[in-house]
């Protein structure tokens, strides 16, 4: 009786595939975006704010129900699905040969506060392209998986226990939602003693494909309407510590004074002044900052403050770290303070593959779309699939670069074309991998 | 009985004065030093913190029994003491004349983790000069009145009920003790509800003399003994607020940030230039800081900041802030973002009596020792005494400057010099006044 029914099921997709080739140029295929904008706007519904967006921070009862959406809308697009023992969600759909599945997809949680498109609309415009697939009953070559990713915000803590880097350590961390990793896994129906058995090795993978909203202000101020990801930034991350001397603020002099506040506000502008001296993407942030005693009435003795640097090239954030470094010894030098400098993370850059990203700007082309070439500065998913296989992504604009906040807004256009580029980026991959 | 002891007195005292006039020149008397810096030592038991210096805040345990030990002293040295309504100690020692007292004095609260000579020196200094006189039965023309104020540090609470300026609400305030500043009056044997038993009108004092530590490194630097006060300087503080825009350190290109933090650090070191490119002992300082949210990937969209100028010239302090205000426009403009400025405490300078710095330059000079004209920088009860007749500051060296610290140091030889300059500008404005 199994073997019937996989027959049945086979000589099915065979006989609609067979059907549509003639009478429906591939190149015709268009996904629904009144359907699809239709689903993120109900999935906004999970983790509502009063004041606009969601929080829908993973691990959070927000965050089950409406993977318990996704999952309904995953089952309607015919996919196989299954929760996988780290609480990712994948959707299967056979392919017609014996090749390593692509996957596609991207992450339903947000940050506290957060808004309705960033990985709403990677994930929702994935599953239109599975729907779309599943309506016009097209089979691909390879097997396809969709892939909902748990807990992106939170330290890409699905894409890394699919790449094997989630440690025992980190499922101990207690996560936004109160629940530590380990028992939001078991919340969302994973099985954190079972995590080996989602790991995958490099070319256990085709390809994976993400289409994201850009979180940057790019495309839509240079209306643009489709970004292609040439890579994900790496990240490095210091803890700056400046020592200088408190002291009384009305009885010490101002030659007399190591301020270490006066200090980091020329470290600060210098930091501007070195990532904005030479051309590129590139960007030094220092986003976190303290001065201690921090009362009006006395010098600052010491300041703590945060350094990022992020770039696509590992060798130019040096070169800039560097630089940087060496204008702290001069201001520490001025200033008589003293510069030290604690790295904290280091994310390697994730370029994406070159035969994707010429396919995403061919598949955009064709459906009379404007592309531009870009990094992405925030980190994602794909970042870890990268290490399994090729990757790439596709960005749809921000309007005003506005991410990470209930102000977060595409336009449903732009969004229906992000996922029609992923529908036949995916499709001409399908042939070409 | 009453009687004749009152006239076996008043024969004891002038004879005593007699007595000593011939045979002693009043150029001739000195401090006991040892004795003095005995009693500074022994003071700073009380409070003390296992690293060194004092936490004896205002209406503590410490605060309580540091002030029982100093009464002790004051009856020692023949003062008629008590303890005023507002909990200030008031030690008095009769004059020839029907005059309005002259006051000395300082007082004996500290900060927390605060040193041992701020407040102590002056405090025990003027004890050690009523000793002194009463040792050599000296009886002055005015009446004398030696002041240890209480709450100092914690917003000069007792000399500004003395000048009528403590508010019923001010009262209700919970200072570093826990106490509401009520409850701390009550606590150290005054009468909140008779404060208007203590107010004093301008008039009803001849002058206020007070010693303190310098809490600047000036005296000790240029190797000076004694610091003659020009007045204690005035106090501007502004909480100002610069809004930008938060958003993500990855996607947002360098050119389309408005950081709160980068216009921050623009304007501190504007406020650094600024107080700095006019000559004069002005000060003005950044102490406070908060960048919003705060977190190292993220773009500051809000700082918090405060600023503090202090001179002696109230004129000049509006010029200089005149020029910061103007200087955080031209940031604002050329950052995209906006500064406010809310004005929250003004300490208007005051001026010390020309007559009195001129006697405290004679009596140092007679004395051997060397002087420099300063302004101090920071608040002093002084300043409040100069609303109710003339007043006069006597600094003495504080070691490479530190103060409001356990650091806090000022030598033996120094205090005893601060000392006999006070007794014998005592003596002088006695005969002047």
């Amino acid at each position: 009786m199994t073997i019937t029914r996989r027959l049945f099921n086979k000589s099915l997709l065979l006989a609609g595939a067979v059907a549509w080739l003639p009478s429906f140029p591939q190149t015709q295929l268009r996904v629904n975006g009144q359907r699809l904008n239709a689903t993120i706007s109900a999935l906004s519904e999970f983790g509502k704010n009063p004041e606009g967006g969601v929080s829908r921070v993973a691990y959070s009862e927000a965050d089950l129900k409406g993977r318990e959406y996704v999952l309904r809308l995953m089952r309607g697009a015919q996919l196989e699905v299954s929760i996988d023992a780290a609480a990712n969600i994948i959707g299967r759909r056979a392919g017609k040969e014996n090749l390593p599945p692509i996957l596609f997809g991207s992450h339903v949680d947000s940050v506290p506060q957060g808004g309705n498109y960033d990985g709403v609309v990677g994930s929702l415009g994935a599953i239109e392209v599975a729907q779309t697939l599943a309506d016009k009953n097209v089979t691909t070559r390879h097997p396809l998986e969709l892939v909902i990713f748990q807990n992106e915000e939170g330290g890409l803590i699905g894409s890394r226990a699919m790449d094997g880097e989630l440690t025992e350590r980190e499922l101990e961390l207690v996560s936004r939602s109160g629940k530590t990793i380990r028992e939001g896994i078991t919340y969302l129906g994973g099985q954190p003693t079972e995590l080996a058995s989602v790991r995958r090795k490099r070319g256990d993978i085709t390809a994976y494909l993400e289409l994201h909203i850009e979180q940057g202000g790019t495309l839509e101020a240079e209306k643009i309407n489709i970004g292609v990801v040439e890579g994900i930034v790496g990240i490095n991350w210091w803890d700056v510590t400046i020592e200088g001397f408190a002291n009384h603020a009305g009885t010490t002099a101002m030659n007399n004074r190591q301020d270490a506040l006066l200090a980091a506000a020329k470290f600060i502008q210098a930091v501007n002044q070195i990532v904005t001296s030479v051309p590129g993407r590139q960007v030094g942030t220092v986003g976190r900052i303290q001065a201690l005693p921090g009362a009006p009435n006395v010098i600052p003795g010491k300041v703590l403050l945060s350094l990022e640097l992020r770039d696509l090239d590992a060798a130019k954030s040096k070169m800039l770290y560097d630089k940087v470094y060496a204008a702290a010894q001069g201001i520490a030098t001025e200033s008589k303070t003293r510069f030290s400098f604690n790295e904290i993370n280091v994310n390697i850059p994730a370029p994406t593959d070159e035969r994707i990203r010429a396919t995403i700007a061919e598949s955009a082309k064709e459906l009379g779309l404007s592309t531009k070439s870009m990094p992405s500065g925030a980190g994602h998913d794909a970042q870890d699939m990268a290490r399994l296989g090729p990757v790439g992504m596709i960005f749809v604009p921000s309007i005003r670069g506005i991410s990470h906040s209930p102000l977060e807004f595409s336009r449903p256009e732009d969004i229906t074309n992000g996922a029609n580029v992923l529908l036949h980026t995916l499709l001409k991959l399908d042939q070409k991998l």
